[in-house]
């Protein structure tokens, strides 16, 4: 795939709904691009993708790098990658999401209706997490998991915050807003970001993003779904 | 680009919100496949591709082929293709658009999240299409154009019907449901379909759609398009 193209397999709205059975393999995913994020078969831990290992952030807030016999076996049933060739950059304090939100928009202006890839490098003050447990039975839906999320704080840590905005037209098909998993410097730690307070300056690095390529599932579960836009729900869980 | 997966440039809401000064060039268009629909620069007539030819039915109701000069040089708001390779086919008797609907729908059963691209040839005792006329001011929505709309109906006429399926969850980004445009078989008339009856047994060729590839434009007037979702406004012009 080209750099900077977007491919994300199946839409957050069946997540909402539960479908989270089966997916894409982990290796056809790595194939797509090096730095992104998702969630695992059901529903069971946060994804990240930086330049090009997969980690699977557990619920107690450890985490594994998938080896090769792991990705030809496990599946995403939601996930988005990119080749990630960053065409802005700024070193720069950040306070929190909003911050950084801020930042990202001045970086590439013009923007408003495109996907976005970045990428924040540097030391935190703080970064609060949350990863989901998975469903405890099948189809449940992830508004019911995030209310047992686990919620992790890390202090005075290094690491990496790899992120998508997605444009207000796509809610449903991706997560609308700024969407961010982080991932400790020692690859010890790590979650869905709740929120984040930078110490010093950090390293932003961003992309826009016009081309989307996407998959969509071929499962009974997934054209069994109803599919409707749920904007507080996904506001709920993935904001 | 494989077989069945579609390429869309923009999206509806776009239109709807009159993004319609700039485009694809239809040879980049050409280049993804071999049948399709969409619009021109400021939305003047009906796009259909057929065969890998594409057509520009104008409003008053004359249609033209595109040679490689005016493939280079035009461009189109939005459109959709596919390299067409049908993987059911039934030979029936349609009485309109709603007995389409329901032949495709059985021919490719659990595919209601899916996209379906669908061909349908034959005799047909009457079509009656629309076309748009173009914007009459820079920015003009679609569903303004609607309003003055023209519609021709043909009658005892052979044809061919090249059309998608969009699932519903895709409202917005295309048009939800099935979107249908006519083209004679001497190539002298058509437009989008309003309403048609078939005359005795027609051809029906569809296939299931589930990779998506969608451009988004990069121009100023898109990324400061509201696009938002207007379920009655596509209904209206796009039903």
């Amino acid at each position: 795939m080209s750099s900077n193209h977007l491919f994300q397999y199946s839409v957050v709205s069946a997540l909402m709904d539960g479908v989270a059975e089966t997916g894409i393999t982990i290796s056809d995913l790595l194939a797509r691009g090096d730095h992104g994020l998702g969630t695992f078969r059901h529903m069971v831990g946060e994804m990240i993708i930086l330049d090009g290992t997969l980690y699977d952030m557990k619920v107690d807030g450890s985490v594994i790098a998938l080896d090769s016999k792991a990705c030809a076996e496990e599946t995403a049933p939601f996930a988005m990658i990119t080749k990630f060739e960053p065409t802005a950059t700024a070193s720069k304090e950040l306070q929190n999401k909003d911050s950084l939100a801020e930042t990202l928009s001045q970086l590439l202006p013009g923007t408003k209706n495109h996907y976005l890839a970045f990428r924040v490098e540097g030391l935190f003050k703080s970064v609060t997490v949350r990863t989901v447990g998975g469903q405890q039975s099948p189809g449940e839906s992830l508004a019911e998991l995030g209310k047992r999320q686990a919620s992790h704080s890390f202090q005075d840590i290094r690491g990496t915050i790899v992120g998508f905005r997605s444009p207000t037209f796509m809610q449903g098909i991706s997560v609308a807003g700024d969407h961010l998993h982080f991932l400790s410097e020692d690859k010890d730690s790590g979650g869905h970001i709740l929120a984040f307070e930078g110490d010093g300056d950090l390293d932003v690095a961003v992309a826009p993003i016009t081309a989307v390529n996407l998959q969509l599932p071929t499962d009974d579960d997934f054209n069994r779904a109803k599919l409707a836009r749920d904007d507080e729900g996904i506001a709920a869980v993935e904001g």
